[in-house]
C-alpha cells in the first residue's frame, strides 16, 4: 500500500514537472499575470445573468428558498416570523480578477490562485415579525424592517483540476455531498472536473439597517441584522470556502460516452455540502 | 422593425461601454495579456485526457468513426477499401496560448482573441487497399500503408459570449445544426453560452508518408496521403473555423430551471455542422 502511494506520488511529480517545463512555467520565478480580458468576459456573463434575473423572478425565488430553509443548521429561530422580501438590488458593478499565479503543492495537482475583488452594492430588504414568546406564547408581535447589503467582497480563488475517478477525491466528495446528490452517481464515472474554492482569509462586508418596534415607533436593532448576515455568510462558507468546494465537470472528448443521460444540473457547480 | 433594431443596437452599445469602463479595459490601448497560467491548466487537462485515451480505446474508436463516415461530403471515394488503423501517437506536448486581447465589433458582444500555437507530433498510421476498377471492376487491389502526422498548428481563437435566446443566434444555429441535434431543443431555452472558433488564417501542417504497391514493391504515392489530409482538414474546418463555431452552454444560476433533464452531451462543445 505504502509503496503504491509512493509510486503514484512519484508519477504525479514527474508529470507535473513535465507540464511545467513544456509550458515554460517556473512556479518559483514566474510573475503573476493580469486577467483584464477575463474580467471583461465575466462582466458580460454577469450582465446577462442580471438581465435574466430582472426578466423573471428568479432572484426573489432563490432568496426566498434560502431564507425559508428550515432543515439546516442555519434555520431561522422560532421567534422570527416568515420573512418577506421588500427590496432587491442586484448591483451594477463587476468583480475584478488579478494576480494569477500557479502553485505547486506536494502530491497534488497544480493550483491556480487568483485574487478577486468586488466593490458593489447587493441589497436585500426584508420585513418580518418578531414573535415574543415570554412571559407567554405570542405575548407580543413586533414588526421588523431591515435591509442587508453586501458592499465588498475580496478573496483568493483557487482553481485546480481534479480527476473524478480519483479515489481520494471520491472519498472526500462522498463525505460532503447531500443525500439528494447521491442519486446522481453517473456524473462521476471518471473524467476531469475543475475545482473552485476561496481561501479562508476572504473578506465579506455587509451594511445592515434594521428597524424594530410598533408600527409607529420603529427603532434600530443591530441584532436582527446580524442574524441575517450570519445566515448569508454561512450559506457562502458551506459552499465556497476551503475545505468546501464547487465543481464544474469538464466535457469528455470521447463520443462513446456521450449517450449517457445525466441531470441537467450536472454541469452547474456541484454543491458539496447542502444538507437539504 | 428597423427602429427596434436600432434601439437594440444602442442598448448593446451602452451596455458594452459600461462593461469596458467598469472593468478598466480600453480596447484601443490595452496591451495584450499573457496566458501562461492558463497554459498550465490546459496542459493538465490534456495530460489527463491522454491518460484516459490510453486506458480505454477511446481514441481508436473516434478515428474509426471519422474515417468510416460515408454520409458526408467527406466520404471516402469508392476505390478505397476500409481503412485499418495501425499506429496512433497522441503527442506529448501542449498548446501555448498567448496575446489575449478584447475586440469590439459593431452590434456584437465583445470578443476575446487568443493566439494558439502547438508544435507536437500527432500521428495516425493506417493500412488500406486501393481498388482499381478500370479497365474492369476490381481489376487490381493494391495494398497501401501510410501515416499522417499533424506537426504544427497555429491559429487565432475567438471566444465570445452569446445569448442562446437571442433571435439572431437561434436563426444561425438552426441553419447549421444537424438533424440529430434538432431534437435537443431544451438546451437552448435562454441562457448564455461561450462561442469558440478559429479565424480562417489558421495554419495546420501535416507530414505524410505513403507507401503503395504490391506487398513486395511498396512505392511512395503522395496523392493518397493528400486525400487523408483533406479529410482531416475538412473535419476541422466544418467544426471550428469561422463562420462555423463550437458552443459551451454556461450553467444557469437559477435553481428553478435545474430540474429539466437534458442529454449528457449538452455540456460538450456543440457541433454546428455535423450532417450525419
Amino acid at each position: 500500500q505504502q509503496q503504491t502511494n509512493e509510486q503514484n506520488s512519484n508519477t504525479l511529480s514527474l508529470k507535473i514537472a513535465s507540464i511545467l517545463e513544456k509550458t515554460y512555467y517556473d512556479v518559483n520565478s514566474h510573475p503573476t499575470e493580469s486577467l483584464d480580458w477575463f474580467n471583461v468576459l465575466v462582466a458580460q456573463i454577469i450582465s446577462q445573468f442580471r438581465d435574466e434575473a430582472l426578466l423573471s423572478n428568479n432572484l426573489i425565488n432563490s432568496f426566498d428558498e434560502i431564507l425559508s430553509d428550515k432543515s439546516s443548521s442555519n434555520a431561522l429561530p422560532d421567534w422570527l416570523d416568515k420573512i418577506k422580501i421588500t427590496e432587491i438590488d442586484i448591483g451594477d458593478d463587476y468583480p475584478i480578477f488579478s494576480n494569477c499565479r500557479i502553485l505547486e503543492k506536494p502530491n497534488k495537482n497544480l493550483e491556480a490562485k487568483i485574487d478577486v475583488d468586488l466593490s458593489d452594492t447587493l441589497t436585500l430588504g426584508i420585513e418580518t415579525k418578531l414573535l415574543v414568546n415570554k412571559p407567554k406564547f405570542m405575548s407580543a408581535v413586533l414588526p421588523i424592517a431591515l435591509s442587508v447589503s453586501i458592499v465588498r467582497f475580496s478573496g483568493c480563488l483557487s482553481v485546480s483540476l481534479i480527476s473524478t475517478s480519483d479515489d481520494e477525491f471520491l472519498k472526500l466528495y462522498n463525505q460532503r455531498k447531500s443525500e439528494k446528490d447521491k442519486k446522481d452517481k453517473t456524473e462521476f464515472t471518471g473524467g476531469a472536473a475543475l475545482m473552485f474554492f476561496f481561501s479562508q482569509d476572504y473578506r465579506l462586508e455587509f451594511q445592515i439597517k434594521s428597524l424594530i418596534g410598533s408600527r409607529s415607533k420603529l427603532e434600530n436593532v443591530p441584532k436582527i441584522g446580524y442574524l441575517i448576515e450570519e445566515k448569508l455568510r454561512g450559506w457562502f462558507i458551506e459552499r465556497c470556502v476551503e475545505p468546501r468546494f464547487q465543481l464544474i465537470p469538464l466535457p469528455s472528448l470521447w463520443p462513446s460516452k456521450q449517450n449517457v443521460r445525466v441531470p441537467a444540473n450536472s454541469s452547474t457547480p456541484t454543491n458539496t455540502n447542502n444538507p437539504t
